[in-house]
C-alpha cells in the first residue's frame, strides 16, 4: 500500500470525526423549549466544545500530513499504528459531547477526565506513529532534513504529558481543566498560524 | 502540504456536512404518529431547510474550488483559516434543524436569528480564506487574471452583509427571514447555472 | 473544476448516504426490549429496506461513473444539476425508514408513495444530468460511441417512469409497491451482473 | 470503470462506518445520570466493542487494498460484489451496538449471534470478491506471484468458519463468544503487526 492510499483513509475519518461534532450540539439543544433563546445561549459549551473539537482535530490532521509528507513508505504495522491513532480522533465527539453536557454539573469531574484521557491516548498513538517510523529512519525518506526529525520528535514528546496534566487538574478543578484544554487549541492555532504560518511546514 | 490535499479533505466536510442533512428530516417525522400522511404534509419545512442548505452548501463547495483553481500553495496560516471555514459549514445542520423546527412557532425569530448569524460567520471566513490568499498575490498563481481577482473580492465583500441583512430582518418578521434565505440560494443557482453556466468559471 | 473533482465529491455523498442508512436498523430495534431475539426477527423490515436502498445507491453509483466516464468537461449548470441529483440521493435513507417503519401499519400507502416519490425524482436528475451533456455532444467526449450515448439515453428515459408506477401502485397495495421497488433492484443487480457483467461498461 | 475509483468510493464507506461506530459508545452512556463516573464504568462494553469493531473494520480495508493492489481491471460483477462487501461493512455498527447494549443481559446470545452473522457475511462476500477476480486469474494482473494468490485463497477461505465458529458458540456461552471476537481481532492485528509487519504486504 502507498503512503497516498493510507492519507485518503485517515483524511476521511479526520474529516467524519470532525463534522459528526454537530450532532454533540444538536443534542444540547432540546425541540421542546418554550423558549428557544434561552435554549440557544444556556448551551453555550456545546460550542465551545464544538468549536475546540473541530480545530483539535484539524491541527491534528494537519499534523499528521506534515509526518506523512516525511514518510517514503508504509509497512503493516505502521499502518496497524495508524489505525489506533484514527481508533482515538474517532472517539473525540463522546467525550466532547460528555464536556457539553456535564461541565455545568456534577459530572464535571469524569467528563474533563474523559476528555484528557481520549487525549492523551491519542497524543501517544501520534508518538507510536512518528518514533516507530523516525527511529532509525524506518520509514522516512532519505533526504529528510535531520534536525526537522528531531523537531518533531521533541514536540511529539511533550504531547502526551500536556494533556495527562490538563487531564488530571480535573480532580482540583474540572473548569480550569476545561480552560487548558481550549489554551492548548488556542496555543496550537497560534503557533500555527502567527509564528509559523510563513515557514515552511516543519521548519 | 499541496492544494490537492486541502481539496480532499475539504470536499470530505462538504460532503459530510450536506448529507447529515437528512437527520433533520429524520427528526421532523416521529414514528409514532397516528396518520403519517398528515405527519409528512407537515414537516415541509424539514423539506425547505434540507433543500436550501443543501444546496447552499453545494453552491459553496463550488466557490471554494473557484479559490482553489486559483491557488499555487498553501501555508500554515491559509490552512488554519480553512478550519475555521470548514467548522461553520460543518454547523450549518444545526441551525437547518431550528429552521425546520421553531419556524412556525414561539421560537422562530431565535432559530432565523441563528440560521443568519452562521451563515454571516461562513461569509466572513471565506473572506478570510480567499484575502488572505490575495492580498498582494500572496498564494496565488502568477498568471491568475486580475479582473477574475478583482471580481470574486467585489462578489466576497457583499456576502457577509447579505446573511447579516436577512438575519436582522428576523426581528421584524422570521418568515421574512427565511424567505430571504431562500430567496438567496436561489439566486445564486440561477447566477450560475442562467446567467454564468456557459461560461469559464470566474469569468 | 475538472470532471475528476465533482466525481470525488459525488463519491462521498453517494458513500455517506449508503453508510447511513444503518441508522435505519439501528432505530428499529430499540434497547428496552424484553426478548431482544423477538424484537430483531420484528425488525425484519429494517434488513431488506437497508439492503435494497444499499443496492440502489450502490447500483446509481456505478450509472454515475458511466455517465462521467463519457464526460470531457463540466460547466456550473452541469455542477448544479449533479448537486440537484446529490440532493436526492442523500435523501433516501428517510423514506428508507418511513418504510421499515411503516410497511405492515396504518402509514403503509404514504410510506411507500414518499419512496416513490423520491426515487421518481432521482431518476429526474439523472435525465437532467445525462441530457444536457449529452444532447448536441454538449460536454462529452468527442470519440464517444453514439450508440453508447443512445443507448443510455434510452434506458435513462425509462427510469422515472418505472419508479413513478412502482410508487403510484402504493394506492391499490403498499405491499405491492414495497416488493416492486425489491424487484426493480434485484433486476438492475441482475442486469449488471449476469447479463451485462462481462461486458465494458456501456455496450 | 477504474479499480482506483472503486478504491475511492470502498475507503469512503470503511472509513465513514468505522466512524459511525462512535454513536454505540454515545447511546451507551445517557446525559441523564446522576453519578457520570459510575455511568461512564457501567458502559465498559461500549468500549470495547468500539475499539474490536473499530480495528475489525480497519484490518479489513487494509486487506481489501492487499486484493486490490492485485486487481488489474473492474467488470461490473466484480463492482456488484464489492457492493455486496460494502453493505455488510456499513451494518457491523449494529450488531456492535447490540453486543455492547445486551451482552450482559437476557439478549446476550441473540446480540452475539446477530454479530458473529454479520461478520460471516462480510467474509463470505470477501470470498466472492477474491475468488471472483481470483478464479483462472479473471481480473488479476498477469504478474501476480502465484504463491501469494494461493496463500490469500488459503486464508480467506477459512475466515467465514471462523466467525460463524465463534458465532455458534454463543448457544453455550454469548461471554465466550464475545472473548472469541475480542481474540480473532487481537489475533489479526499481531498476525499483521508482529509476524507480517516487516514483509511485503501478500508475503
Amino acid at each position: 500500500m502507498s503512503p497516498a492510499r493510507l492519507e485518503t483513509f485517515a483524511d476521511g475519518v479526520f474529516a467524519i470525526a470532525a463534522t459528526l461534532l454537530i450532532l454533540t450540539v444538536d443534542g444540547a439543544v432540546g425541540g421542546e423549549g418554550i423558549d428557544l433563546g434561552a435554549d440557544l445561549a444556556h448551551a453555550w459549551p456545546a460550542y465551545v466544545g464544538y468549536a475546540v473539537s473541530f480545530m483539535t482535530i484539524g491541527v491534528m490532521w494537519i499534523n499528521h500530513h506534515t509526518v506523512m509528507d516525511l514518510v517514503a513508505r508504509v509497512d503493516r504495522r505502521f499502518l496497524i499504528a495508524n489505525l489506533g491513532l484514527l481508533m482515538c480522533i474517532a472517539f473525540v465527539p463522546f467525550p466532547t459531547r460528555l464536556m457539553a453536557e456535564h461541565i455545568r454539573g456534577a459530572g464535571a469531574e469524569s467528563a474533563a477526565l474523559a476528555y484528557g484521557f481520549t487525549l492523551t491516548a491519542t497524543a501517544l498513538f501520534f508518538n507510536t506513529v512518528w518514533f516507530y517510523a523516525a527511529i532509525g529512519g524506518r520509514l522516512l525518506r532519505a533526504d529528510c532534513d535531520p534536525r526537522v526529525v528531531a523537531g518533531i520528535s521533541r514536540t511529539y514528546r511533550i504531547g502526551p504529558l500536556i494533556y495527562l496534566g490538563a487531564g488530571l487538574v480535573a480532580f482540583a478543578s474540572p473548569t480550569a481543566s476545561a480552560l487548558l484544554y481550549l489554551a492548548i487549541t488556542v496555543f496550537y492555532i497560534l503557533e500555527s498560524s502567527i509564528f509559523g504560518g510563513r515557514q515552511t511546514v516543519g521548519d
